[in-house]
């Protein structure tokens, strides 16, 4: 059994899942199912597409300068992943209150009267009642796009990729959140992609308290201030990217290219070496053993035992201080860097 | 007649003022009035205090190893400020309409009830009937002292240090500032210290939007993406501590002990031999010519007349590049670096 953490709402959620981001629709079903034969509880899913496609996130300098075209699927398969649960629930392997599953609302929903029927538009996608996390997905309001006519919708508002705020406030938008809660449709709400400063005015104004808080968070990027203050208001901490640059090469991400691989860097080699575990397994340890959740995926069998079994060996404060260490503030999930111009970091 | 930007209210704002943080009580009035005649008309006060006593800001380690006692005056001169202005529009030198008086309301009078007393305080205190910008100091709201009881508040409840804050959220506050535009209290209203994300939500729900952006700003420090989403939205971006550490050595912030000083950098004395003019005119040329508006201060009549001087000579775009690229991320006004365990950077 995978260690729980206990939200402020009451619920437990497991400190290592199962991340969707990615997946590939055609193997999304199949990739769920096996997970959740090997053991997975949580899912962390998401309307997407951050990206509106394959190509918007590059500047055009880059676009011109590709060599390959980057062949990826951003979310966009909360519909597979839920077929994967449904057969993994039928052939009695789980049930669903054994599941922690966690959606994402889509900036283009910010609108207070958009997040309820997106929120039951993405339950019956995943074929569920209710989801056990339903996240904020970025601080970033963007005009509404109805689903008939694009879903996901990403980043532009139409097919110019010319992108469209709304002035929907962050209040307007969490009190629509707090009502998912009141009708059971989300048992707990948290935010993603949020700094200290907005995080600090939400829980002024907030009736139903963030439980979660979803962040980038690996050696390159640690945001050391950031998880405490999250953690001391009560907040459970999410990290996602945990591998740091890995996620962001097949986006052509600039910074991801020209930055070490975390799996060669000696400092987590040497650790993982010593434990006799994997430069991956040390990377999740590195953050579930301060508390932090993680939110790996893989499509090969070994290494998505080996992302579970994180919980099974210690790492010594020195080892952990060592990694924190590498820290260099190197932000790989940032809209300004895959061109889009909305700077919210 | 020094040049001015013209803020989205239609009101004109001096883009070099007269900065009273860390000007002394017994001598601000003379300094006031002096500047006055120098040419300076724009003032930039604040109830302060920043720091709630001398030593305040530093942890118990840094007092315990303090050899000296810092000893300076945060804001806290309004009513000595005020004076000088009298002085000179009583002897002729200038009318209130030719000055831009600004003030900032302190983390304490968050609450939406407590903005416009204190804004009238304040007020009275300056002998004036209504300031040309009034800014909201810092996005956080701590619990309100009554002025009756101390006044400045600093950032602690009681004498005891504790920090206590209020649940008065942005909007709540910002709300509160439109209704001093509304009778005419402010012309203009403003932030200070505010990130992108927090800014991004205040523009949602502004009825009327903020003119300025106050922020720490320097080579060492210089927020391009930030001062570019401001201006693109129509706010007028004002820089303080332009000369970077040198304001906050007496302050014994560490990170500025450890900073190699502006006025003696290489690339800034280079421009400014090149120039026939002084560093500090460099520093400032480089933020007022990118259209950012600079609050210096200084006691002595020479450079008091200099740091006025600075529109009149014109910078290589190679120059305020190689002055940009100095570039390293370093806050030094920032609360938990005095101290204070609010993590808003």
């Amino acid at each position: 059994m995978t260690p729980t953490i206990k939200l402020n709402t009451g619920y437990d959620m497991p400190i290592v899942g199962f991340g969707l981001w990615k997946v590939n629709n055609d193997t999304c079903a199949d990739q769920v199912y096996e997970a959740i034969k090997a053991g997975y509880r949580l899912f962390d899913g998401a309307c997407g597409k951050q990206l509106s496609h394959p190509l918007s996130f590059l500047s055009l300098e880059r676009k011109e300068n590709l060599t390959s075209s980057p062949n990826f699927t951003d979310y966009g398969n909360e519909v597979e992943a839920g077929q994967g649960v449904a057969r993994a629930i039928k052939e009695g392997i789980v049930k669903r209150e054994e599941l922690f599953i966690v959606s994402k609302l889509w900036n283009s929903f910010h609108d207070g009267e958009r997040v309820e029927p997106i929120c039951r538009k993405q339950l019956a996608d995943w074929g569920v009642d209710y989801f056990d996390l339903y996240i904020v997905h970025f601080p970033v309001a963007l005009k509404y796009v109805d689903p008939a006519v694009r879903y996901p919708p990403g980043w532009s508002y139409a097919d110019d990729d010319k992108i469209v705020h709304s002035t929907a406030s962050i209040q307007e938008t969490w009190s629509a959140m707090e009502t998912l809660v009141d009708q059971k449709l989300a048992r707990s709400i948290g935010v993603s992609n949020f700094s200290a400063q907005l995080l600090m005015d939400l829980l002024r104004y907030a009736r139903v308290r963030p439980a979660t808080l979803q962040i980038e968070h690996h050696p390159y990027l640690t945001q050391p201030r950031l998880v405490k203050y999250a953690t001391q208001h009560g907040l459970a901490v999410t990290a996602y990217s945990s591998f740091g640059p890995l996620s962001f090469l097949e986006l052509q991400v600039p910074n991801a290219e020209n930055c070490p691989p975390l799996f060669e860097h000696d400092v987590v080699k040497a650790v993982a070496e010593k434990h006799g575990k994997t430069p991956a397994q040390v990377l999740l340890r590195w953050a579930t053993q301060r508390g932090i959740a993680v939110i790996p995926k893989s499509n090969n069998p070994t290494r998505l035992a080996q992302n579970l079994d994180v919980v099974g060996f210690e790492l010594e404060q020195a080892e952990i201080d060592s990694i924190s260490a590498l820290d260099r503030g190197l932000r790989f999930n940032d809209p300004v860097g895959y061109g889009m111009d909305v700077p919210i970091f």
